[in-house]
């Protein structure tokens, strides 16, 4: 079980016209997976109950507060065991029930990734993923930094919800000269990006090879991975990005910028130079 | 279907040792739910698929954006129908796939909220939650405004992995005073309420009827969910809750606060007058 919550990279962050090389420091996002084991002994039964992307730590006290949460148990004594799968190549834990607690398995608040594999560690989960939606496709795409400090200023004027309740986030596309075509907004950040993708769909613009995406959000694993089924060579985050989006973001070649402002913004990952030098900065 | 993405509600706004009823505008949060049907025509199958909690409008456009990025279809071929539901009571779509398409239904990534239910509206959620967690155990909580304004700070303290990387959400436990007892973290806010929870369990303070809450995040329906089912009287959220958050709050007589600053606070809900009044701002 490993428990690092913190991560090192290497970054390139523009400011104004000028960038630098410079150590960051990123949240790590990892999977978990929990099965339950449950029923009389003569019966016994185990399952994947949920697969979940988290920041590692605490992971005991996350599985219980999910079993309350979930409404799986209401007493402690419920579960006889709660301890690491040792077998698993991921990091995995047993929830192992009193065989007096009633598991509706059918109608159970389950949560699934994207993938139907289990047990898998964050390298595998990019594989597993890489396998559903191959590398992005071969891009024209190349743009100006300050046509990206642009962004959010070109976002803001059609994210009418947020503006009237502060508790909406959105998605944006962008074509290659950095314009504003489609933005959708939605109270989850996933949502937002469905909506988008779904709507690019019905226009007929899909694979989006020649657009790039942004975010009000954070970038998580499961954004980049709908980045990617979409054929996007590029996204772009107002917050931070998580270590696995980066990591997925490098496997499959989308270049990956966060904590967007209107005059700077992180590189995380650009393996096909899709962003134009900007003056290095001298030490 | 509904497609209100913003909905109106009177407010208590407290700012400094002051308070007044404001008109507000929220967010909505409902429920949608998407059931598939596949299958040759003479084992013709029909389940629901998700139950997922948005912003209505653009309904269509999500169903298609995320069956392109859960990889259910690679064309738009692959769908041969897709429209409401018409004998549901909530916001219902059925997706009918080609014969043709592969569902591998065991492997499918689902998402499923903490109901069995399907095809709930928003009234009807809250009322089947409310069976599973019932209202807020009696409580002797009461809390000055200027308390709650030092929340925020006792939590900065604590946040080292926020403080370093910008991307990780905090859920932190109050006592009746107004300090500090728990905080933990994730890049996922539900995650970091999970931990908290199962921290509190652990060391046997459940039911948190003499607590609050304190989220570095908007509010959700799932977390006042998870606040009711750990037995908290009072959550405050520091940005924007949601309308079904509010709704489930109201319902369950669990005071919620939003947009917490320094010196101010929205107190949306407070049935039990749990916190403390201010001088009412003279018009």
């Amino acid at each position: 079980m490993t428990a690092t919550k913190i991560t090192h990279r290497q970054i390139l962050q523009y400011r104004g016209d000028q960038c630098e090389t410079r150590p960051d420091l990123i949240a790590v996002e990892a999977p978990l997976e929990i099965r339950i084991a449950w029923g009389p002994a003569f019966a016994r039964k185990e399952k994947t109950w949920l697969m979940t992307l988290r920041t590692p730590g605490a992971d005991e006290e996350l599985i219980w507060g999910l079993l309350l949460s979930e409404g799986i148990i209401r007493e402690k004594k419920e579960v006889l065991q709660l301890e690491p799968c040792v077998k698993a190549k991921g990091d995995t834990y047993v929830v192992e029930l009193d065989p007096a607690v009633q598991v509706d398995w059918e109608n159970m608040g389950r949560q699934g990734l994207m993938t139907g594999a289990c047990g898998l560690c964050g390298k595998e989960l990019i594989e597993s993923s890489l396998e559903g939606c191959q590398v992005s496709p071969p891009t024209d795409l190349k743009l100006w930094p300050e046509q990206l400090f642009s962004l959010a200023g070109q976002m803001a004027q059609l994210q009418a919800g947020f503006k009237h309740t502060g508790g909406l986030h959105a998605a944006a596309l962008f074509d290659r000269e950095g314009q504003i075509c489609l933005l959708r907004e939605d109270i989850g950040r996933h949502n937002a990006m469905d909506k988008l993708i779904g709507a690019a769909w019905q226009r007929e613009l899909l694979p989006l090879s020649e657009y790039l995406v942004c975010w009000s959000s954070r970038a998580s694993f499961e954004l980049v991975q709908k980045a990617l089924r979409a054929g996007l060579p590029l996204a772009v985050a107002m917050s931070a990005p998580s270590s696995l989006a980066i990591e997925l973001a490098e496997a499959a070649q989308l270049s990956l910028i966060g904590f967007l402002r209107e005059d700077r913004f992180n590189l995380y990952t650009d393996t096909r130079d899709l962003i134009h030098a900007s003056t290095p900065i001298q030490a």
